[in-house]
């Protein structure tokens, strides 16, 4: 059992040794699974032991606690040191390391939140610090000082969205941040651009307003008296950069290309490395305890009563994303758990809404989508219910953070305004059409498709209480209510709004393309044809009743036809 | 008329007219269509005239001139003050331009290459510096001298991807690449991040290898000074970081919140408006020559030959993903305009195959997707026929950029390998699954996905042959080479694998699921039940005249059963 109170002399012999342990659980893992990135665990195992056993602040035994500090493996590939990490801490079976990558256990390959110790898939590279924004910002939120921290690569850093996390970081002050860079100097296929030349990572991260500071990624000490300087730095968040070796501690391929995502093969090769490894660890040391997170009673409240019916009267002219705005204002009121982001089109989004009376759950990234998403995949990760909103196009500039998101199960709820060609003369560079194919693709997802102001109100209100990922479309044009306040809508549903007995043919249409839906309709009918028409609001999932091919050609669930609908 | 040799002394008040011209031209248009960017226009119309006008070289009359200096927009929503430029230059007809954004004319509201001057369509913000690492670099490829611009808003350097460009704009070394940020403080809906804080720009380009040079974006004599330094500035790009006010000119907007995006309406305001910018013309200026490109006689080439028949067996093993490599390589021996591109996972892709052989036509963009598919749009737009590849799953990182890349037409082709389940224990974020969704929503774009190392090899000579885009998926494990060498494949066909006349359904698959189908038909077979099995290795378009729907289950289109193939 862990005890307190270890003196710095006798802290550093015992940090060696978890280390060192770290090393011999990774590598052991990788072997037994085969497969596996082994030297890109052990250039990060002194960081991680000096974080986990020297400096982090958390419940080993509640990995979910409210006021765990935090920490975030954006470099997702070194999954064995987490794993290992919190095998040490006692979370983990130790015994479990080494079913590592077998199909029924869920220390897979890369992190998922299928493990509690885990708030976000990581394994694509660059997301994992823009997700610590989020996390550092809900900290903010609760008004809880537990600190985040999380480790990148150094190839990692060549990603855009790293340096989109950066200015965020620097926007928002976080002191209650801190990075650790793991500069091995050696990607997958070749060198970084950088090698070990630390001071130009210095001078990026200080331009980018962090407070940088380079140590030896091997010297315990070291990244202990930095790890105390981030904490001591205020107003604004600290990159430590720790130059390390790739595979350090292990003769074959320490600092040498060629073993990357490579296993140590059994037999010689292994025994050798493991001799190497065991011949670190320091005789008679203790595992130091962890402290306690602070209990300060941090509680997120949940909703208190309903939305207000939408104040529209038919026929009146109303854009779906001003309702948007109007139904995620009122939701802020009701949830204290909503929050909203946008990435500098709030008066277009009409987030302004919210802001305007939620300013303080309210974050601008200005132009930069992959953080923006990012943050709000941490901060959905500490129980709030964030949606962020830009137009629907520039949304798919954050796909692959919407897919990780997904595989998150993140409780996010998209927004994407001018959707579709209906925004007209700006041109297809700023219409969105791939948003749906993009959010269709994501497994759980709710994509909904408004076409009214009441529709749309209502929808917000179903993305909130959906569990799980929901996307919300709407449209920049304004559009005429076609449904009375009183009406429901539901995710999966949708509204037959024209039907008759001699019905030849079914249109369905959702949002703006109703319209088009409902003119055609009367051109037919002129000439003596009747088509049945269905608002498919949900696109996905979609209406299952209605859409089920049955022995007519118009649907039968009639309880989806709006109350009070003329029928002609 | 044009003339040449205008002394500094001249040239300047020749400048201001221009300058002025083109504010005017720019509100003109905006107020005419009744929507648009003039405050975005006015704050880079200083930058524009004196590159078009006191310093670039290029045939006005021949914008695709291969010799030409290039301007790549990367701030879209700044279009009229680009077709006045050209206007001013005289490729456009200056009528022309109050004719921006109607559906007739190809003076659309972001700029396309439906217009001669424009490379690729802009309008998704922090893509054309990425684009314009890819003209700089193909300058290099030919062996010419002309020189690449590209105008960045500072709004737009929130972009993640704007810093990718930066670093991989340091790694390839590009002294032919000179960036300009038009630095107006101003956003959409509030003020930039760093606002007019140069020096805080001035580090971060600085940091990332640049030579920064912070100038008066009104003072045309200091912007044509730091154009002529960057010209003299080696081994490095510059960045010209221009301190601008928004709206500059317009006494109703200048420096003002609240006119992103707003026309100045008909009457008092646009009187107004024009009598002020009319004021700025001065009286007697003569518009100065534009110098033409020198002409080098640097010409593309096109294949020569055909690839080589592939060297498998049926019944030998093998990864499409290798094959892939092998037919990239032979390729690049064939035809001078291929060139390879990869994000540091070039020994997974097997893209390593061509860079050994050609690399000099390979780039290297570490890990930065974004950038990689923004360096492609650049080269493909210049003649070259990029392919770059990654995991499947990290080509959506650079969603936006295949999106955009689609409405410019990119010549470009894409490989995604390690798709689907089939990679295993690495879990679900190197999955890629969304990829197909991704690029099959992009009008045009050949997805093809070849289950064995014969059909690999003839579909990546079909996608180099392709006018337009072409993705091609590939797998992680070795599979069964089922087609004989001398097979051929064609975009939009299928090969009917099993095929027997009582066939009871047809089984449609591709890629590794070709050989899931087999083993079904097999099992199937034992039971006494027969079924049809297509290979469907174009995934778009699909062979249209087999899906299509007839009397039968089973295809009827026996000339797609591969020659020699064994029916049971």
């Amino acid at each position: 059992m862990p005890f307190e109170g270890l003196s710095r002399s006798s802290l550093i012999p015992a940090l060696q040794t978890i280390a060192a342990r770290l090393r011999i659980d990774s590598v052991r893992a990788t072997s037994e699974a085969g497969s596996g990135h082994p030297s890109s665990c052990c250039s990060a195992a002194d960081i991680v032991a000096a974080l986990f056993f020297g400096h982090m602040r958390f419940d080993a035994a509640d990995p979910q606690h409210e006021e765990n500090d935090r920490f975030i493996l954006s470099k997702g590939h070194a999954a064995p040191l987490l794993y290992a990490a919190w095998a040490e801490a006692g979370f983990v079976n130790r015994g479990d390391l080494l079913r590592l990558r077998e199909m029924s256990c869920d220390l897979e390959g890369h992190p998922t939140p299928r493990l509690p110790f885990v708030d976000v898939a990581t394994g694509s590279l660059g997301q994992g610090i823009c997700v610590a924004i989020g996390i550092a910002l809900n900290a903010r939120r609760l008004g809880s000082d537990y600190r985040s921290y999380v480790l990148i690569g150094d190839g990692e850093s060549a990603e855009g969205s790293v340096w989109e996390a950066a200015e965020a970081g620097e926007f928002f002050a976080l002191d209650n941040l801190c990075g650790i860079t793991d500069v091995n100097a050696l990607g997958q296929s070749r060198a970084t651009q950088l090698g070990h030349d630390m001071e130009a990572y210095a001078h990026r991260w200080k331009a980018f307003g962090w407070h940088p500071i380079v140590v030896d990624g091997h010297d315990l000490a070291a990244i202990l008296d930095a790890l105390d300087e981030a904490g001591r730095t205020k107003g604004q968040p600290t990159m430590i950069l720790a130059r390390t070796l790739k595979g350090k501690g292990i003769p074959l391929m320490e600092g040498q290309h060629g073993w990357h995502g490579k296993a140590v093969a059994h037999g010689p090769d292994l025994d050798a490395t493991l001799a190497a490894l065991e011949s670190q660890l320091v005789a008679g040391t203790t595992t130091p305890a962890i402290p306690p997170p602070a209990i300060r009673g941090a509680t997120t409240r949940g909703p208190s009563g309903e939305l207000p019916v939408p104040a529209y009267r038919i026929g009146d002219l109303v854009a779906t994303r001003e309702a948007y705005g109007t139904a995620l204002a009122a939701l802020g009121s009701i949830d204290p758990r909503v929050v909203a982001l946008d990435a500098d089109v709030g008066n277009s989004t009409f987030s302004e809404k919210f802001e305007k009376i939620h300013g303080d759950r309210f974050f601008e990234t200005h132009i930069a989508e992959q953080v923006m998403v990012g943050v709000a995949m941490g901060l959905a990760s500490r129980g709030a219910i964030p949606f962020p909103s830009t137009f629907a196009c520039f949304l798919t500039r954050a796909s692959d953070f919407v897919r990780m998101a997904g595989i998150s199960r993140s409780n996010i709820k998209f927004a994407g305004s001018h959707a579709g060609v209906s925004i007209g003369e700006d041109g297809p560079s700023q219409m969105a059409l791939e948003d749906l194919a993009m959010m269709r693709s994501v497994p759980g997802c709710a994509v909904l498709y408004p076409c009214d102001g009441v529709s749309a109100e209502r929808l917000v209100s179903a993305a909130a209480a959906h569990e799980g990922m929901a996307y919300i479309r709407t449209s920049r044009p304004k559009t005429t209510v076609i449904y009375g306040s009183a009406e429901t809508f539901e995710i999966g549903g949708s509204k037959v709004l024209r039907e008759n007995a001699e019905d030849v043919a079914t249109v369905v249409a959702a949002g703006v393309t109703v319209f088009e839906a409902l003119t055609a309709y009367d051109r037919l009918q002129a000439e003596g044809i009747s088509v049945c028409v269905i608002d498919s609001y949900s696109v996905q999932p979609v209406d299952a009743q209605v859409f089920t091919p049955g022995p007519s050609s118009s649907p039968s669930k009639t309880t989806t036809r709006p109350a009070g609908l003329a029928m002609p």
